[in-house]
């Protein structure tokens, strides 16, 4: 096993930033992720001051190229992180800390690039069969401190990597109960876009919306509160906000696959939906993505899966 | 000038089929079209019939290829023209009129194939300026029959189309008016997609939902009669109607911009808007365009083009 060559990867969420070494071995396609360190990114001034503390962890025996994704758009010698305000320069990142190459990329353009090294069972579940084509786009998205999207293209033998801001589409609200939800955070925001549901914040705005439709319960929950009661049981508020949470995502991925051709088959991934995927298969999630009126038999032909593993973006990042 | 190569191309909508010839000129990229000819969709039965129809025109000096667009999925070999019914077999046509090569590809794939050919003034014209980014992927969509959407992916020196059925994202209602006009709908249709609204018949459905709402008219005017009255003026419901297409046009190419990631540009092509272009700088299609909340300031660096070209399908599925 003889190492040839290995980065700092990163995936900064507007939450979390993980960390780890990447390491490419002769003969194996997908790189051994290893020395993986979580950091809560509210601690933090900036991402290079992230990336500092991680080089402390290491003692010194930090490989010189890294390899940074992060939730918002970037180019690859800027990005901006519009959850937490952050304003990131590559360059700036790479003269203090004295390394040989940074490269910024999008989140979920770094998940996007991971999936065609994930393994069933091991890395994603299969949520729906389907007959995936190999020659048309792939979509690659989730709900986490928002909602990425992007898109994988394949070339012949390789894949074209496209993310997008998929999430801030306009919502479409499929019932009079998503109409009133809409209107409900429409008086507070003007547009409202699918990533305002489908977030962390998402489920506790549908949830204080169901208690303030009439259901009850203590508005005051937070996200993790909700999903951890909803997935518990006895706690019909909290089970209903993550029944309607996962109908949206469901509705909107089948969106995102139509607007994508994504006939290469959708995955699905992000911070929450691991957490609650035993509520999956009883939610409308599978039955929105494909009631596409006339297209419906088009969406009934994409595999949907949903990534399990959690650090599938440091192995995307690796390899970008 | 010598040519190094002619060849049947056609872009067959749910209404009309345009058939021509392209020559590839010596040292020209772009290819020459010339002998077209429409042919209504209606009065044949298969796409094989009107390609009989069209080379009987060429009285027998037809090219032994053919590159066939047509308003429906397609894979290079079998495709479906959705609004007509019509199962196509590449193999078939082929076999049946003695050509070397039929290939079959989607309309907006081919409308979207031609965009790094056309020439502003000539070929489209800008509605909205901006910075785009050649390494960012290039949104076509448009209304016509039915709303065609694609995409061209950059790939180093070349491009990647990608078709997709966009057309049938879920319709999202930015106000109140569009919350009612999509309920007028989802009683008759249930599931109710951007394209019910974004074709001919679409302004028709929008026309008949004002007089209903309480504007007043006469409900029994076609899509055309709608138009023309509406750029004739003196007509308000006619006028109100095209404005909220327009309106309605300009939100959903915003939202599939961000789906698509398309900071490479916006082409809107189709035959209804060039008919109604005079129409488009007074209504609200750029406003809904760049109205994405927090990504507004992304959707506003995105140029946005009208293509006014009749026949740019053709070359671009004369390229493909």
């Amino acid at each position: 096993m003889t190492e040839t060559g290995s980065r700092i990867v990163a995936d900064v969420g507007g939450t979390n930033g993980r960390f780890g070494l990447a390491h490419f071995v002769d003969g194996q396609e997908q790189p051994v992720i290893d020395s993986v360190k979580v950091f809560s990114c509210n601690e933090f001034a900036g991402l290079g001051e992230m990336l500092g503390a991680y080089r402390d962890e290491l003692n010194g025996s930090a490989p010189k190229i890294a390899k940074l994704a992060i939730a918002g758009p970037t180019t690859a010698t800027k990005g901006r992180m519009t959850n937490l305000g952050w304003d990131i320069s590559a360059d700036d990142i790479r003269n203090y800390h004295g390394l040989d190459q940074v490269l910024l990329l999008n989140d979920f353009g770094a998940l996007a690039r991971s999936c065609p090294y994930l393994k069933e069972g091991q890395d994603f579940v299969t949520l729906k069969d389907g007959e995936a084509d190999p020659a048309a786009p792939i979509s690659v998205m989730g709900p986490g401190t928002g909602f990425g999207v992007a898109m994988l293209v394949p070339d012949q033998d390789r894949y074209i990597t496209c993310s997008t801001e998929g999430g801030f589409m306009a919502f479409a609200p499929a019932s009079r109960l998503e109409h009133d939800l809409t209107e409900y955070l429409r008086a507070e925001l003007g547009y409202v876009c699918v990533e305002h549901f489908l977030c962390g914040e998402g489920i506790a705005r549908i949830y204080r919306f169901l208690v303030d439709y009439g259901g009850g319960g203590d508005r005051n929950l937070t996200p993790a509160d909700i999903t951890r009661r909803a997935a518990e049981g006895h706690a019909p508020a909290c089970e209903r906000a993550v029944q309607l949470f996962l109908s949206i995502v469901g509705g909107t991925a089948g969106d995102i696959a139509l607007a994508h051709g994504a006939k290469g088959g959708v995955y699905l991934g992000g911070g929450i939906l691991p957490k609650i995927a035993d509520m999956i298969p009883e939610s409308d999630l599978l039955k929105r993505f494909v009631s596409k009126g006339a297209q419906s038999s088009y969406v009934d032909t994409i595999p949907v899966k949903l990534i399990t593993a959690k650090y599938a973006a440091l192995v995307g990042a690796a390899v970008a």
